[in-house]
């Protein structure tokens, strides 16, 4: 039996690179030879046991690569295709799927599953390893068009496409302002996600310079730092009484509760963020229910026309996403990768990792 | 100088019929004369000072009647032609209005103010008086068509209004389960308009035995009392793992995180109540922020095209909704009908108030 | 090897119940014992040779029956477990399915292929069989709700979805006035979902009477015979200058005509129809291109979530489709059931065909 | 009385600049000291006759200036203010303008009138003027920010929100491939717009090298002469299959058609064009109406907040509006800015005029 390095999470603090067995795929799988991948921050939750997955299990859910062989059934792909696969793989034919709602996708089921859609790395092997198995294949496969590096594309299946769903999910339309609080490599994507949906003011908020300047980079307008200055009270200034979007990246309280102060009655506060503890809606800042706000969620959108999507983008050089890969390491040196990556040294956004 | 009778708001408690002038239409206004209105559960947070107004304001916002009088430029209309206004008066040509918001209308100005479209009884003299002075009232003014009394068309300047803005605002379509929390007039209304808009199981969630045969009588398929049992796990079950679209109609933290609760990953929770105290919502039931949830406020849309929608409905007998008003009084009588509004006596449900 | 009875195309008007062998499911597919089908428009065009169809083919794209048998890795399933499969039998995991526009299915593909979805008797043996296969069956195997009959759902996989689609691509909404012209079970579907929509006027056209008394117990508020009144202007008076929407349900330039001197500025046709001949779009109708109108086709939608829903329609007694099946045969008498339905005869509506 | 230079229709062929009255705002007007203005392609087909006003209207529809007077009721404004109007003037308060659809306004009424939000030079006196009266000056008054000037913002009222109503009625979204027939200053509008939108792959199509190379700067990914090439095919391979949205933007028969069979099975064709004669729909390229596909025409927009947000955009730097004026004449020289433009010599594209 073949076998192939990958990272495996052993329990709460421990990541190992261990010998595994080499995947093989049946009927609607592919298996994919990853070429690249990086690390998430969710990543690092489940490192730290933030967020719980079985032990044995291999993290990552970004994969860049090559078709290294089809299951029964998969057709219009041929062994050596490069490919990338989205974080979240939709069935297409499930309830949820066929709702239009894939990442909550019940797999072939008749209802809905709550982050169901998103499997690597959490239910099945993930792709912090040589080898992942690929579900469904025929929906998430999504061949890399030609001129693009494995570098231009990793971003896709995780940071642009959720970076994106918070713009569409928040109905951004040309002439809008726009907010985004955090700009991590999930609202740096999202600020470039609003300049290109057609907002006219984009801004940008952070406490970090460089993320700041990256931000302006993205596509914002103007950037605030909120160490400096009242934000919810100069966005308040410079949209003339509050943005018609606000985008939250994070996860926290605080977050939430600008960009709920931030926009303007009937305003829509579209949410990316992981939050833990409940959330409060403060009433002053939400009409006491009366403002025509909305408040909307979104997880990483997947599947192949997805990604299709998100690298035309990149093909199209409508931003320089390739800026957020700053640091580079090989599948060995992944320990080294969480430790710089969780701890946020050296100026990190986002870390490439080459099996 | 004329005079009228009029309902005034004297201070907290206290609510008293008084003689006031008559007033006078100034350009792009008109007078009303009032024919029927009714009180509405805002009233009473008014009378009880839960809602601060300032004392001398005549209140209600639900009118029913006929022109008395046109200010100059108002055009197509005729003295002595039968009208109802929205609870909410839009100007049509604000930036709120412009965008498609006019509950947030700002008067002609260049932003949003919240709640700034209703006007009547909170910051403009309403209509429990025998004539109401109506703003911008080209954009306002709505004839009843022929063969509609004044009874028939009473519940579409509030109630209908921000009833079916729950369903429009959810989303609700052929084929979806909707539950609605809380069958009051509004909850009530907003049961009809799911069925209107095509919801194949609708579930009324209440308390009260008669609330829930009226509900049924509105277009309810099931309804649940949530004292007898427990209605989340019902309605998850009816509906194969949570509701498309669930309505809350009383705006309490409670009926709030059921219908959280009762929605299914991607579902809308379609928000009408008016909060005190700030709103939480619960991590388990909001998938930590990654179940693709929407929560939207609504606040009851008003203008002439809105009423004379709402009044086709009525003209269609798509739903009865006669049989919500179930008391009678004249306007010399309106402190007695408080009364029994406020205390919920008599199994009332809506009231007719004759000037 | 197994045979079956099938309904088989020999040659341009001819069509033949022969004995076929009976599939067998391969990987992702399901074999379906059909016990309720009907014959469609199409097929009869098919049978006339203005569709063209490979000989040998077996017809027929509306089938109700049990699962046979379940091929390689199709779950959730057990043999004899009712079920409809739409018309159109999407695969879930191609560009369109993805997009969400299944019609135009590309079968695991990178495109979009035009009809691409109808498969059934058109591109593959359709269900005038004792048994068919299913194509992608995870997606399109449909559990019939309990408490439902065969003729119960046997409308769901295309006339229901055909009408409906017309109604929900014309975005027909609460208060709506709408127009049907051509009142056959399509048109008859369209009424009805039309109501379900929330149309506050609902009117059919036909020349039928018969129909629009059909047209009247499915939802019209309205009914016109085109052969006794001028309906455009009629439709004119009634809405008070135009439809919202306007439904063709036929495929004729004057039926799509009606539809377009029908809506109001800024309203939309919604059409269903199979034109021959090519179409021409009246300026005076148009304003020149200036008048914000919406010109939709729709091709049935289909999958399993669709058939759920329609079927849902049916458990809850909106309208009574019932009715539209006039006549019943055996598979042994399909011949005679064409004959019947090419030619109208005896008021025949839909035909049941039982294998 | 007050006189003032304008431009006045006087017979097909004949336009005379003549002293005639200066108006005076009535209640709900303006009067509007017209500073720069333009001509547009319909000014020309007024002039020729082609369509048709009544003689000595006053021509042109696009006008900056500054408020010279405000009639009663007006607010939120001052003498003196920095103000652009659109061509499209809506009154806000009519049944179209509530319904979202200012471009159909029937100025306060309860119906929907083609095309009856355009009055400036149409039904009522226009621009070209050195000054011009602005009916519901309160919904069409529109300050410009400070920092641009009167040719920074000459192509809002009309040219830049009639080829952004292209892109968004085409519901242009990131990712989409998008194709502009025609790149005139609407068309090059239109490619713009469809940029800020999301798509990835704008292509313009025309025959004109200097207007394919503004299309580029405009935003195009890639331009294609019709004279050169087989540009319906050529799009078809660089879209793999067909554009998601193809925009008309010249109004023939022709670029109609190329459009239409420009678009992938599901797409949008997004019409801007003024047709004369019947247009006629190919049933090859429309799948014989089953194609799923959308045909859209789109006015104008105007009122202040559309205004705002075009002039945001130019605040924005988003695309090189000014490149479009390529020439500028006197009020006095208008008759020969009409022989220059009419006759597209030398170059032009956009001419200012100057009162």
């Amino acid at each position: 039996m073949s076998t192939m390095q990958a990272a495996v999470f052993v329990e709460k603090g421990k990541l190992e690179l261990r010998e595994v067995p080499r995947p093989v795929p049946g009927p609607g799988q592919a298996l994919m030879r990853v070429t690249l991948t990086t690390i998430c921050g969710t990543d690092v939750h489940i490192l730290k046991g933030e967020y719980p997955v079985k032990p044995g299990l291999i993290v990552g859910h970004e994969p860049v690569g090559r078709v290294e062989a089809l299951g029964a059934g998969v057709t219009g792909f041929e062994v050596g295709d490069r490919v990338i696969v989205g974080a979240i793989t939709p069935c297409g034919q499930c309830r949820a799927c066929l709702s239009g709602d894939g990442a909550q996708c019940s797999h072939g089921g008749a209802g809905f599953e709550a982050l169901g859609g998103w499997r690597f790395g959490n239910t099945i092997n993930g792709c912090q390893a040589e080898y992942v198995l690929v579900p469904d294949a025929q929906a998430n496969l999504a061949k890399i068009p030609d001129g693009l590096s494995d570098e231009d594309v990793v971003l896709c299946p995780d940071i642009m496409s959720t970076g994106f769903a918070a713009v569409e999910s928040g109905g951004v339309r040309i002439g809008d302002a726009v907010v985004v609080f955090a700009e991590g490599p999930i609202g740096l994507s999202a600020t470039a996600g609003a300049r290109m949906a057609g907002a006219t003011l984009v801004i940008g908020v952070d406490s970090v310079p460089r993320r700041l300047e990256q931000a302006k980079r993205m596509g914002a307008d103007v950037v605030l730092n909120y160490k400096e200055q009242d934000v919810v009270a100069e966005i308040k200034r410079l949209t003339g009484g509050g943005a018609d979007v606000a985008i939250e990246a994070l996860g926290t309280q605080s977050t939430f509760e600008s960009c709920l102060r931030s926009v303007r009655p009937g305003g829509v506060v579209s949410s990316l963020g992981v939050y833990s503890g409940h959330l409060r809606v403060p009433l002053d800042a939400f009409a006491a229910g009366l403002g025509d706000h909305t408040i909307v969620t979104s997880l990483c959108p997947g599947g192949k026309e997805r990604m299709r999507r998100l690298m035309s983008v990149i093909a199209a050089h409508r931003a320089p996403f390739g800026d957020l890969i700053t640091h580079s390491f090989k599948l060995a040196e992944i320990e080294a990768a969480y430790e710089l990556f969780a701890n946020q040294r050296d100026g990190v956004m986002k870390v490439a990792i080459r099996p």
